[in-house]
């Protein structure tokens, strides 16, 4: 498979999003136009991402839904599930439990860990809470693919380590700083407080 | 103040909670050789970054932590309090709402609103949830200067039209799709599906 950019996979993505709302709505087909109306590009930047993995529409009658659906899921890797592991007992790593996308998008929490006594032993979304003391030994059986950091940011960047020492190599990063990884190793982040300040110095530079 | 990139404003957030991190520690003074290992960027970086809003440090002194909190809290706009306005009251907003970092920001949650009536006068966080059908005459009374959507992709950008037109000119987005809005408005996306795609297509191209 040929290594796309990061952004190409951001629009990806989003295809898949409203290709998945074109079928609940009963379409079988749609155009290039239509779906970069949706996402806020053009026909030509949409038949050239698609391009890149093989030759989906037909001229005049645009792509098969169904077709396109699930060849961009096969792209995107969601065809099988994924082992997540979660640490930081706290509100968001719960809302992302709850999170029917999470589920949907084939992540299944197998663990959650934490440092604080009152939270450990403590139940959690289905699962308990577990000692950050045994991530080691519990990540050897449960072999994650993907590890959630939601700690505050200066427990981030040590736990990072001690995740890919365990062989993680992939982390969604919830912490405010960013986390220095191996190159194998991708790593997503979702700053908060990135984003409001950008909010912020919108409305203070006005 | 002159009109910065987006990428420029991420790092002046950054080395913010770097700045505050090494206030706890008891530092009044920082290089921009220690703020660039924190942010994964380069001393040289550091400095033109903070060139734009004249000169703070001293050469061999380094920057004073105190004065550049203070002047980065003023760039980012974090001198004052915002009146945010919340559209839709599940998890991911309750998690924003008790999340310290978004009051210490001065971001002040005046109301939520939903469009379910199992929802619609029940107690959030210290409000009560508003029918979705009053947002005009709300708003008309609050003034909000930022709105969070947090709803199903498909009512996001209906939403959004009704809240530029109620003169909301900051939207943080959370819903899965991207929303189109006049220049003036500002909009910063959480788009948690785009980030879980992200993780399983960079697993799945190994």
């Amino acid at each position: 498979m040929p290594n796309i950019a990061d952004n190409t996979v951001r629009r990806l993505s989003l295809y898949l999003l409203f290709l998945e709302d074109f079928q609940l709505q009963g379409a079988t087909t749609v155009s290039s136009g239509a779906l970069a109306a949706r996402g806020g590009t053009t026909s030509a930047q949409v038949r050239k991402d698609l391009s890149f993995f093989g030759s989906f529409g037909k001229r005049g009658l645009g792509y098969s839904v169904p077709q396109l659906i699930r060849r961009l899921r096969e792209i995107l890797g969601l065809g099988r599930r994924y082992r997540v592991i979660v640490v930081g007992a706290g509100k968001i790593g719960s809302a992302l439990a709850q999170y029917r996308g999470f589920n949907q998008r084939g992540f299944d929490i197998a663990a959650i860990f934490d440092n604080d006594p009152a939270k450990i032993g403590q139940p959690w979304n289905g699962l308990v809470v577990s000692d950050i003391a045994d991530l080691e030994r519990r990540a050897a059986e449960i072999k994650p693919d993907i590890a959630v950091i939601v700690t505050p940011g200066e427990a981030a960047q040590p736990l990072a380590d001690r995740l890919v020492e365990c062989g993680v190599t992939a982390i969604l990063n919830f912490a405010p700083v960013p986390l220095q990884v191996p190159d194998a190793v991708a790593v997503k982040a979702v700053n908060l407080v990135l984003e409001l300040e950008a909010l912020s110095y919108a409305l203070a530079s006005k």
